[in-house]
């Protein structure tokens, strides 16, 4: 069995090709090549696979992707109806996104941005205590990753709910469910979390009719995807004053274009997609297991049923 | 029974009496006043007491601290030898501490710092991925705080370590006890974090000889005292290389007196011991039960060997 190995996370394509050769004998293991040359290949292993994928090779069964996140690969001209599509499934990113959410929430819950800007001028300013009842957390998706960041404030004591298409129960964080319970989602929260996957029922799911449900003095914290968010409702309602700030990672257009007014918004912090990256050695190591057991017939987690799209 | 309240918690005392008085009926609180006059006292309610404390009241048999360093307090002149001494314990303090620690530790691994930079530039630069192996964490003191900083960040997936003198075991918390475990655990720690409480035999525990034993590139996070830390030891070792920064909320005076070198330096983030106050509500409910065990003659927690001084 043969596979064809596309990605852009990394400039030497051998570094993957090998330890994977190694540890799954059974496929033969061809780099993606600029010549044009087929592979013949059943097996795709990609990251921001290239557009002429499947014309190339058209025999693709099975997809396995180095990274969470299959929106790309879905919107990829020719995808095979019947494919197989394996995503990665934490492989370090999940503890990068929870820390990630901590940093942003405690950077403005405990007004470490004030402590910044005064230390500038030398005052000595002590801010008041905080409530953490004022704190409410509510994070979009229960994922693996939504599940983890939900966890991980949860056990630094602020108030944390979790919303999800159909719900997720975990210790300390409050369930809410489905479209139904969106709304009161929202109306309890004053930091929202996102950590959705993109699909066509969540695109724009950060819009004004979303944001301005939540508490007033909101902070939004964007960890899903740029599509996600409507930039300009996000700035509009900083202005109205009904949210505070945002903390963003992903963009509709990256890396973020100079001269777009994020850049300059000092309610805004940026980061250059980088919440969570996939870690090497995990990443090999899941995703040899995945394919010995696609190869073997074996049943495998990770696989993304095309209707649901995530 | 009397007791007097001596706080600089408040400008109002009322508003600490009242609460207490109504929970613990036995004592008759009177507020600490400028006049002079004597109350009789048996108990002490304080934070930050006045320096004629025990001269004003001599019958002071038991002193309930509104937090948990009672080095000031130990300080006091005419502080009786046999006094019971009873400290805040929590209090909804560790958990700051925790989120404190791990805002510091993140904004430092993950180059949150780095990013703020760029994005005043608009430039956007991803830096490499880090590896939670090369940030070993080190937390001095395994007290109720520095045990909950250690769980909080091992939490996080970073491999943490906690030195005490008598060694405490905390899950997946590596254990250093006493002074002959000390060089270990500083050359196996690049990030050193303080909770210490201040005594004879922690002040200027920050110094030169320590800091250096520490992994290259280390990082100081100081949430003790300001007295652990030699200032100008810090300084210098900032300026070999040898760390590369620090976030400190204490000082040896406070406030940081303008002018301080510490102001002006970017590898020092500066907060105005600010990193864990004890909140009103669970420090009454706290004082009061520990009252209410005194004057029944219950054995109650907290109780401060004067001889170990914490």
């Amino acid at each position: 069995m043969k596979a064809v190995f596309a990605s852009a996370h990394d400039a030497d394509p051998q570094a993957w090709i090998d330890p994977l050769q190694a540890a799954v004998p059974e496929v033969a293991f061809h780099a993606w090549n600029d010549t044009g040359k087929a592979v013949g290949a059943e097996i795709a292993v990609v990251w921001n696979p290239p557009p002429d994928l499947f014309s190339r090779e058209p025999g693709i069964k099975a997809i396995f992707n180095l990274g969470a996140g299959v929106d790309a690969l879905l919107r990829l001209p020719g995808l095979p109806a019947d494919a197989v599509i394996v995503r990665l499934e934490d492989a370090g990113m999940a503890v990068q996104m929870a820390e990630y959410a901590a940093y942003a929430l405690v950077r403005a819950s405990r007004s470490f941005d004030d402590y910044q800007r005064l230390q500038q001028q030398e005052r000595w300013e002590p801010r008041p205590d905080i409530r953490r009842a004022d704190w409410t957390v509510g994070v979009l998706g229960m994922g693996v990753m939504g599940a983890r960041v939900a966890s991980a404030l949860a056990a630094l004591d602020y108030p944390v709910a979790g919303w999800s298409r159909t719900g997720k129960d975990i210790p300390g964080v409050q369930k809410f469910a489905g479209q139904q319970a969106f709304p009161a989602f929202l109306a309890r929260t004053r930091v929202l979390i996102n950590t959705l996957p993109l699909t066509d029922g969540t695109r724009d799911i950060l819009c004004r009719a979303t944001l301005r449900q939540l508490r007033p003095d909101a902070y939004l914290i964007n960890m899903g995807r740029g599509e996600h968010l409507v930039e300009e409702d996000l700035s509009a309602l900083l202005d109205s004053g009904h949210m505070r700030g945002a903390t963003l990672d992903v963009f509709r257009q990256e890396p973020l274009p100079a001269g777009h007014p994020f850049w300059r918004d000092p309610r805004i912090t940026i980061t250059p997609h980088v919440a969570a990256a996939s870690l090497r050695e995990e990443t090999i190591t899941q995703t040899a297991d995945k394919l010995r057991r696609y190869v073997r017939g074996e049943t495998l987690s990770g696989v993304v049923p095309l209707d649901r799209g995530y």
